[in-house]
C-alpha cells in the first residue's frame, strides 16, 4: 500500500473515535463519578466494571432531545452509540410513549435525531446491531463522510417535522454544522427535499388525496392568511418587547433547567431513581392538568370543527372547556388552535395559569431520562403568553383590529423558543415554511434576534448548556477572547509518547495497552543514533497500529518470504468504526522481538505548530481543520508535545476572565 | 509594541493587498496584453504607462454585475476599487441608464455590488475617494473586517432588490462567502433585516401608505395565491423536464458568453472599441424590439391595470400589442406580467418570438462594458418560455385546470436563472420570499437542482466562468481531485528571499525594490553563524516592512537615545489597505548602514507544511485559514520554498486531467 493510495482524511480523521470518550459522556452518573470521584483509569478493572454497567443500563444516549448529542458528534465529539440502530429504536418509541403519556413534550428534537441515525445507518450500509453488512457504500467508511451523512439526517429529520426543507438545512447549518462547505450544503438540501417530498407524498395517501401533495409536514401550524393580518409598523415596537419578554423568560427557563440539571447529576443518578422520577413527573403533569382543567370555568361555544375532541366537562351543551383544549390536545394540535382559533375562544385567565403551570412542567421534563423535544412545548408555552399578550393589548387599545391574537400567539412562540434555543436564521424560516407565510418572516426576525440578545445577556443556550454540563470538549468557532497570552507550551499535553520509524512490535504493545498513554496519535520520529535529537516524521493512529498488529505486519515475515497479503486500505475501513481493543490481539513472545516498519502508513506530513503560537493560532487551525492532534515543535523539528482537542476545550471564558474547565477524562 | 498587542489577522492578513494583484484584472484589454505578450515587469516605466492607461480607462470595474467581482474578493483576491466610492457612483448611474435605455439587463447585480461598497465604506469610517477620515470604526480597518462587512453588503443588496432578507443570508453564504462562520451570519442576517425594513419603510412612504410596511422589495413577482394554485404529484415530472431545458438553455447561454467574452478580450479591448459596441447592442435592441413589435398582430383585450401603458399599435380599440407589453415595460414588469397575467393573455408565437430574441440578446448584453446584471433577463427568458411550455401543455392535455400558464412562468423562470447561474438553495429562498409564497418552495427548489445538475454537465456557472476567463487566482472549496501525486515540493516557489532577525535597512530596501522578489510576505530566519543553515524564526509582510521603514524603526536610531515614538498598531491601521511603494521612501545612504530588529514585529508563528505534504493537505489548510502565505520547510525546520494562492490556484481539473493555468502575473 502506498501513500498515494491512502487518504488524508483517513490518515488524519476529523472526529474523535469510538475510544477516546469511551463511555461517560451521556451518562449523568457516569460524569458524577468522574467530576467528583476523579475515577482512576490506570485501574483496567473498574473500566470492565464501568462496561459492565453500562450494558444494564440501556442506551441512555436516547434519552432527552439528542440535539445536544448530534450538535456534539458534528462538532467531532464520538458520543458512543449515538447514531446507533438500538438508539433509534428507543428513542422512536420512547418518544411515542412520552407524548402519547402527555407529558410536556414535542417530538421534534426525537425526530431530528433519528433522521441522524438513519442517515448514519444507510451510509454505512451495515448495521452493528443487526451484524449485518451490506458491503455496499464502503467507501463512506471514515469520520468525515458519516458526519456529512449525519448533518443530512438532521436537516431531513427537520424538513420532515415542520415541513421545511430549506429551514432544515439552515437548522443543520446553523445549530448542527461545525465545519461547513459548498457541497456538504447541497448535499443537505438534497436530502432535506426527498425527505420532504417523501413524506408529504406519503401523508397525502394517508390523507386520502393521492395526488395532491397537500401535506407538507408533520406538523403544520396552519396558514395565516397575510392578506388579512398584515402588520404595520406601530407594531414594531411591540414585536420588539415580546422579544424582550421572550429572552428573559428563555434564560428562566434554562437556569431554572440548569439547576435542575445539576441536582439530577448531583442525586439522580441511578436507574431507578431516573424512573421514579420519570413517574413522578408523569403524575404531576396528569393531576396538575387535571386539576386545572377541573376548575376552570371558561366555557367557549363550540365551533365547528377547531377541535376534534372537544371536552364538555361542567359546561353547557354545545360549549366547551377552553382549558382542556389546551391541555388535553397534543402540544402541537394546542398550538395551532391558540394560533389560529378566533379572538375570545380564551380566557386571558386560562391563558395565563395554563402558561405558568406549562412553563414549570417542561421545564421540570426536559432533562428528564425520557425522548422529549423541547421545540414544541417552547412554542406552546410563548403561542399561551402571546396570545394573553394580544388579548391585553387589544383590550388596552380599545380592541383595534391589528391586535389579533393569533398573530401575536405566533410571535410569542417565536419569541419562546428564541429564547430558549437562540436560533435565528434557521427558526425564521422553520417558522416562515410551517405557517407557509412570507409575510410575518421580517417580525419573526426581529422577535428571534431581540430573544437571543436579550437572552444571551444572561446565560447560555438550552443545548449549549447541556452540552457544558456534560463536560464535552466541545470545540466552539472561536478561541476566547482573552486566551492571546497563552502559547502552545503551555496548552499542550507533554511528554509525548513516540514512536521511531521501525519500531519493535513489543514496543508498540506495551504502549497501546499503557493505560499511561491512552492517547490516539502517536508522532513517528526519526530513527538516528541517540545522540542527535529526534525528529518528527509523521503521525501514526492507534487504530491503525491496531489494524497493522493484528494482520501482522512485520518486516521480518515480509524478508522470511511469507506469502503475505498486501494491507489494503478496505482493511482499515472494514474495522472502521469499532477497532477491536488491544487486549484482543494476541501477540507471543517471538513476535514482540519483530519490528514494524511504520513509515508506509503513517501520515507522513501532520500538521504542526512551533512551541511558541498562540492558543487563539492553534485553536484556528484547530478548528478550521477539524484536527484530532497537533503536533508541537521546536524550531528544530523536534516534537515537543501534542495539542488534543482537550486541551483546547478547557479553555473558557468566564466571569473572571479565562477559565479552565475540568473535562471529562479518559 | 509587543507582540501579544499585534493581532494574528494584522500579521497575517488573508486577503491579498492591493499590489499583489495590481491593476489588470478588470481589464480584460489588459488580461488580454499579459497574456499573450507577456508583460515584463522589471521595467518599471512600462508599469507606468499602465496605471497611465488605467486613470484614462474609468473604473472598468464598474461595468457587468460585479458579482463575479465580489465573489472574488470575498476569496481573497482584491481586485482594484473594486469597493470605492467612485465605483459605486459609475455603477448606479451606470445601471440606472442601461436600464432605462431598454438593454436586456437587470439592476440586481450592481444593486448587490452596491450594497458591498457601502459595506465597504462604511466599515472602514473613511473614503480615499473623498479624502475624508471620519476616525471611526478604526478597529475594521483590516482585511478580514473589511470581508464581513462586504458579504453583509452583498446580503443586504440582494435583501433590498428581492425583498429577500433570508434569501440575501443565504446568496452570500451560498454565491460569495468563502470562509463562514455562525457569527458571520449573525451580523449578515442583522445587516439584511436592517436593509429589508429600511426599503420597506421608505417605499410606503413613496406609494403613501406611511404605516403598512406593504412594500418589501423593489422587485416584487406579485403574489401567488396558493390556495388556487397548488401542483400534484403528476406535475413533478413536468418539472423536472423544465429543469432540464433550463439547464441545456443556460449551458447554451454560458457557451455563447464565453465564445463573445474570449471575441472580446481578443478583439474588443480599446475603449472607443467598447463604447461602438455597447452603442451597437443598444441600437440592435431597440430595433429588434420595435420591428417585433410593430410586425406583430398578437391583440388582447385591455383587461384593468394589469399594464400601465399598453401600446395600442395596429389593434383595435380596447386592445393593446402583447408582444409591446413584453418588450416595452421594464424587464420587471414583463416578468410579473408573464407570472401572473391571466391565461390567453399571450400568443405562442409571441412568446416563443420574444424568448427567442430576447435570449441572444441578453447573451450579447452580458459582458458589455455597461453596468448590467444578468438575474432579471434570465427570469424573462425563463419566464417566456416557461409560460409557452404551460399553454402547450394546456393544448396536448386539453385544457386541464391545473396546466396554469403563470405556474409554468414561474417554474420557467427557475429553471432558466438556476442554469446559468448555477444557486439552489439561495436561490430557492430569494424565490420563496419574492413571490410571498412557500407552497411553490419543492417544486422550485426541484427545478433548480436539476437545471444545476444538467447544466453542470456542459459547462460552469456563468460567474465562474467569468472568474475563469479573468485568470483570477480564485481558489475553490477543494483540491482537485487528482492532485494527490503533487506535493508541495513540486508546487512552492522557490528559492524564497528570507531576511534575517536583525537585517541591514539597505538590505530590506533593496528587497523590496527589486522586481525579482515581488513577493508580500518574506519568512525570517534565524541569525547565526554562515555554517549552520538557516531556521525559520517567523514571518513578516511587506506592508509591515514599508511602514517599519516609513517611521525609521531602527536599531541605532534607538541605540541613540532619539525620542522615538513607539510604533503602535495604529500606525498599521492607519496604512491599511493603500501602503505606499516602496519608492515613496527616501532612505539615505547613512540609514542603509543601519539594522532593523524584526524580531519584535514578525509573526512568530507562521503556519508551515513540511515538503512531502500532498496538494490537497495543503490546499486545505490555505483555504481553510485563508492564508496568503505558507512557508515550506524541510524536516530541520529549514525554509525551502513558500506556496502562494498563485501556485495552488494553477491546478485545475481539465478534461485531460490536472492542467496547470496562466494565471495573471505579476
Amino acid at each position: 500500500m502506498s501513500n498515494v493510495e491512502l487518504d488524508d482524511e483517513l490518515l488524519d480523521p476529523e472526529v474523535d473515535p469510538p475510544h477516546l470518550f469511551p463511555k461517560e459522556i451521556p451518562h449523568n452518573e457516569k460524569l458524577l463519578s468522574l467530576k467528583y470521584e476523579s475515577l482512576d483509569y490506570d485501574n483496567s478493572e473498574n473500566q470492565l466494571f464501568l462496561e459492565e454497567e453500562r450494558r444494564i443500563n440501556h442506551t441512555p444516549v436516547a434519552a432527552g432531545s439528542g440535539i445536544p448529542q448530534i450538535k456534539c458528534f458534528l462538532n467531532g465529539v464520538k458520543i458512543p452509540h449515538v447514531v446507533r440502530l438500538k438508539t433509534l429504536v428507543i428513542k422512536v418509541s420512547g418518544v411515542i410513549l412520552s407524548v402519547v403519556g402527555g407529558l410536556a413534550v414535542g417530538k421534534e428534537g426525537p425526530m431530528i435525531h433519528s433522521g441522524s441515525v438513519i442517515a448514519a445507518g444507510i451510509s454505512q450500509g451495515r448495521s452493528t446491531s443487526l451484524k449485518r453488512d451490506f458491503k455496499i457504500f464502503e467507501y463512506f467508511r471514515r469520520d468525515t463522510e458519516k458526519r456529512d451523512f449525519v448533518s443530512a439526517g438532521a436537516a431531513a429529520g427537520v424538513s420532515a417535522a415542520f415541513g421545511a426543507p430549506v429551514g432544515g438545512v439552515l437548522f443543520s447549518l446553523e445549530e448542527g454544522a461545525s465545519f461547513w462547505n459548498q457541497f456538504l450544503t447541497w448535499r443537505i438540501f438534497f436530502a432535506s427535499m426527498v425527505s420532504t417530498f417523501t413524506l408529504n407524498f406519503v401523508l397525502s395517501i394517508y390523507h386520502g388525496n393521492v395526488w395532491d401533495l397537500s401535506s407538507p409536514g408533520l406538523i403544520n401550524f396552519g396558514r395565516f392568511d397575510s392578506e388579512k393580518m398584515a402588520y404595520t409598523i406601530h407594531e414594531i415596537p411591540v414585536f420588539i418587547a415580546m422579544g424582550v419578554v421572550g429572552g428573559i423568560l428563555g434564560a428562566v427557563f434554562n437556569a431554572l433547567n440548569y439547576w435542575l440539571t445539576m441536582f439530577r447529576i448531583r442525586y439522580i443518578h441511578r436507574p431507578c431513581l431516573q424512573v421514579i422520577e420519570a413517574m413522578l413527573v408523569a403524575a404531576v403533569t396528569a393531576t396538575v392538568a387535571f386539576v386545572l382543567i377541573y376548575s376552570s370555568r371558561d366555557c367557549q361555544p363550540l365551533q365547528g370543527n377547531s377541535m376534534s375532541y372537544p371536552l364538555q366537562l361542567f359546561c353547557a351543551d354545545g360549549e366547551y372547556n377552553s382549558m382542556a383544549a389546551a391541555f388535553f390536545n397534543t402540544p402541537e394540535k394546542s398550538v395551532v388552535s391558540l394560533f389560529h382559533d378566533p379572538p375570545g375562544s380564551y380566557n386571558p385567565m386560562t391563558l395565563g395559569l395554563f402558561t405558568l403551570v406549562y412553563f414549570f412542567l417542561a421545564c421540570w421534563t426536559y432533562g428528564l431520562t425520557v425522548s422529549a423535544g423541547v421545540f414544541i412545548p417552547s412554542l406552546l408555552i410563548g403561542a399561551a403568553w402571546g396570545r394573553l399578550f394580544g388579548i391585553s393589548l387589544s383590550y388596552l387599545t380599545g380592541a383595534a383590529i391589528w391586535a389579533d391574537p393569533g398573530k401575536y400567539a405566533l410571535m410569542g412562540a417565536a419569541a419562546q423558543l428564541g429564547g430558549i434555543v437562540r436560533m435565528t436564521l434557521s427558526l425564521t424560516v422553520i417558522m416562515m415554511e410551517a405557517t407557509s407565510n412570507v409575510t410575518y418572516g421580517f417580525p419573526i426576525m426581529l422577535v428571534l434576534m431581540t430573544a437571543k440578545i436579550v437572552g444571551d445577556v444572561f446565560i447560555e443556550g438550552l443545548y449549549d448548556m447541556h452540552i457544558q454540563l456534560q463536560s464535552v470538549p466541545f470545540l466552539h468557532w472561536e478561541a476566547p477572547v482573552t486566551s492571546h497570552s497563552l502559547t502552545a507550551r503551555e496548552v499542550m499535553s507533554t511528554p509525548v509518547t513516540c514512536l521511531r520509524r521501525r519500531e519493535k512490535v513489543g514496543v508498540i504493545v506495551d504502549v497501546l495497552s499503557s493505560m499511561a498513554s491512552n492517547h490516539n496519535g502517536f508522532p513517528v520520529v526519526e530513527h538516528t543514533d541517540d545522540t542527535q535529537p529526534a525528529r518528527l516524521q509523521g503521525l501514526i493512529l492507534r487504530s491503525q497500529l491496531i489494524v497493522l498488529l493484528k494482520h501482522k505486519v512485520f518486516v521480518e515475515r515480509s524478508h522470511m518470504g511469507l506469502a503475505q497479503r498486501r494491507l489494503r486500505l478496505k482493511d482499515f475501513r472494514d474495522a472502521y468504526p469499532r477497532f477491536p481493543p488491544i487486549q484482543s490481539i494476541h501477540v507471543s513472545q517471538d513476535e514482540r522481538e519483530c519490528t514494524m516498519d511504520l513509515s508506509e502508513f503513517m501520515n507522513p506530513s501532520p500538521y504542526t505548530v512551533p512551541q511558541e503560537a498562540s492558543l487563539p493560532r492553534v485553536f484556528k487551525l484547530f478548528r478550521a481543520l477539524g484536527l484530532r492532534h497537533l503536533v508541537v515543535v521546536d524550531n528544530r523539528n523536534q516534537v515537543v508535545g501534542l495539542v488534543t482537542r482537550k486541551d483546547l476545550a478547557r479553555y473558557r471564558l468566564g466571569k473572571g476572565g479565562l477559565e479552565e474547565l475540568s473535562l471529562a477524562q479518559t
